[in-house]
């Protein structure tokens, strides 16, 4: 039997960077990741790959990136915590001193009937799967897309550049609301349309018809879409059962439950990412968030904490950014719904819009718009959105760093922004600090 | 005799913003901004003019930005501090209750023999002056330009567009280098070489030679380039006169003294931008840094502290970005030598590269750099830069707001950073938290 010091199951985005973590802060060599997938897919980039990237190939992450750590191929089918080991389900016995587990998540598969029809697919982060999803979208004539958040978004816009007619269905009013502002979700939804993605919000899918394969799918306001494919993208929920099986406690949004330093509930094993259950940064509950980014996070944090506790997670931020065509969105925190479900019922809204390079007669010049939240009572941001082409991402980053640090519209107004004709708006009109000094308006009328 | 309850002397990004802020703050609308120009400029908009932009009238900034405020032409000749009037050069006299000195900076003329000859330009925030100069490089074969900071740089390669050929001479061993540290300068004039424009540095100009008009530039080294145009870019002094005429005092890096409230002596005059001392966020001392983002957050800071003290400058921080080409570099705080000066002898590097999108077979993907400097003691970032194309200019307000917070190594590694395929670099390889961990790894072997 291979007894190693750390065996990390899972490969993808927390398990990796798990290993990395571990040998470049504990100078670990001694190290297995056991995962099923021969490839690892970069998850964020699957949607890419139908339009953007063309094929699978391109979206892989490299396996060098495991340095020393080995790599075994293979499937964890239980964890003998007594005896500090692991079962493959070829019956191999792995021993571990630590054990992390990154088994991910998988997509949620809602009880819609006909869903079992050929030509359904799900977002499954699957080599071969995802190679046959590309035949089937090259082979589709529409394509019924059901759910418009990220995954949904992005999806239908790179399978209509494959060439299919696409429609999203999505039940709340509008693609992305759980994450943004309607205003945000609105331009993104223009921007869908004007490339020819259809969308239909506010139904639900009651079915999906057709005698064995896909033929149409059926609202629940009695409407019905004719389509030969289906893509569900309405979510994941946590891989578990190995956890759940060997008595490690689950969290309320069916998590692994984790601390502070992502120790489950045995101090030897940790578990990142999907699969883990997250805290807020604002108050602490559990929040269904799940993206790859935090799972870095947290596979740094696991890393550092092996042996005894040094980095504390203080907390789940979401940060997201996303662009269809040239028009590119960023969120970060909390929503005014998230804001006031816990307990932030007196909210102060800044906004701002300007040219997004300055004079606003640069070249490629659009509006960037920025919305943000502050607590009244202590005038701390609570999270912000902008519509801002390709500085979307780090726009979001900006944001994060304002709530992290617990930033109020005061310090943001006054924040030291460095502005370049090319690459931002005019430092009259730098729509962070001008949104802040609206909010401050508002709340205080002048100046305290 | 006009009264007014605030004058601004001065139109520019300084004394607009303060005047922006005292409406949208203090409600006032008893405002004359006085200035001797009858267009404004967009400043760092200057060198865009020439290539970019076409001409000067598309860099202008619109008068209506005043709002309410009343705009005055012409040019104030005196402060009578005891009868609180300010008098114009036509003699006209307008009386103030607040006054806001906002009257800039101009290009420092060094004392090189042949500076006086025709066709030698300097970089004036006038119309007219810089409609002449745009005659003046459209007829230009080789054109010199002394100094190679931002202003000189961007000036190089936006008259290289327009037609001639372009030599920069700078006397340090590289272009930018009391900005960004010696990689991205190498990395700018690189991108500058490619694009065609000569430099040469390590080079004083020892003279301009020519019988009338610019013929040659004669460098120390013994050197000579011919050409018929010369351009010197090589800084600004504040303009201080009137300020030293009323008897305010002047500081160190000659900037109008003023206090944390920005007022100067007087505590019913008040300066901002250009002409302003600045004390750096590090250590509070004099430091000569001057621009417009820097001027417009001092504007709001004047602004809110008519009438008594409500908002303190913690100092200022500098944040820059620039682009040649698609060759973009962001800098924020303090290069190693700066920090080293003001006493942080004891440092530690972090740096971090990767693909600024993910994965990096992303249509555009370039490859993104960063460089952190933390001290060692305290953890503290002291500075940081980037090479990253257009997300430079959101990138450096990261920097700053890492800096602001005093975010250390350790909380850095752990930003909660979003990432996005077409966006940003890969969860794993974000180069702001990778390049903290790095710094943290070399600091402590491993993580504390």
């Amino acid at each position: 039997m291979i007894r190693s010091e750390l065996v990390i199951v899972g490969g993808s985005a927390g398990g990796l960077q798990t290993a990395i973590c571990a040998q470049r802060h504990q100078q670990l060599k001694d190290i297995i990741v056991i995962r099923p997938e021969k490839k690892i897919l970069v998850p964020c980039g699957i949607p890419y790959i139908y339009g953007t990237l063309g094929n699978v190939e391109k979206d892989i992450m490299p396996d060098k990136l495991l340095g020393d750590a080995k790599l075994k191929n293979g499937k964890v089918a239980s964890i003998d915590r007594k005896a500090k080991t692991v079962a493959l389900e070829d019956g191999e016995i792995i021993g571990y001193n630590k054990l992390v587990l990154a088994t991910g998540a998988s997509p949620v598969e809602p009880p819609i009937p006909g869903a079992d029809k050929k030509n359904v697919w799900f977002v499954r982060k699957v080599f071969d799967y995802l190679e046959q999803l590309a035949s089937a979208i090259d082979n589709a004539k529409h394509i019924v897309v059901i759910g418009g958040g990220f995954i949904g978004v992005e999806f239908a816009d790179e399978c209509h550049k494959r060439g299919p007619e696409v429609t999203i269905v999505e039940l709340l009013d509008h693609c992305l609301q759980l994450i943004c502002p309607e205003e945000l979700c609105v331009r993104l939804e223009d921007a869908l349309r004007d490339r020819g993605v259809k969308i239909a919000t506010s139904n639900a899918v009651k079915s999906i018809g057709g005698v064995d394969k896909v033929e149409f799918v059926e609202l629940e306001n009695g409407g019905k879409i004719e389509c030969d494919m289906v893509i569900i993208g309405i979510g994941v929920k946590p891989n578990t059962k190995l956890a759940e099986e060997a008595g490690l406690e689950i969290g309320p949004t069916r998590g692994i439950k984790v601390d502070e330093f992502q120790r489950t509930t045995d101090h030897n094993i940790f578990a990142v990412g999907d699969c883990a259950e997250k805290y807020s940064f604002f108050n602490s509950a559990p929040v269904p968030l799940r993206l790859a980014a935090i799972a870095t996070r947290e596979g740094k944090i696991a890393a550092a904490n092996l042996y005894s506790p040094q980095w504390r997670n203080v907390g789940t931020l979401g940060v997201f950014s996303s662009i269809v065509g040239e028009t590119a969105i960023s969120a970060a925190g909390l929503t005014d719904a998230q804001a006031a479900k816990i307990g932030y019922h007196d909210i102060v809204v800044g906004e701002a819009e300007a040219a997004s390079k300055h004079p606003g007669t640069m070249p490629g010049a659009t509006l960037m718009r920025v919305r943000l939240i502050f607590a009244r009572k202590s005038g701390k941001l609570l999270g912000g959105c902008a519509c801002c082409a390709m500085t979307a991402g780090e726009f979001s980053n900006i944001l994060a760093a304002c709530i992290v640090n617990g930033m109020t519209m005061e310090q943001i107004a006054l924040f030291p922004m460095g502005t370049h004709p090319w690459l931002t708006a005019s430092p009259l009109a730098y729509q962070l600090t001008d949104a802040a000094s609206n909010a401050l308006h508002k709340a205080k009328g002048m100046v305290a």
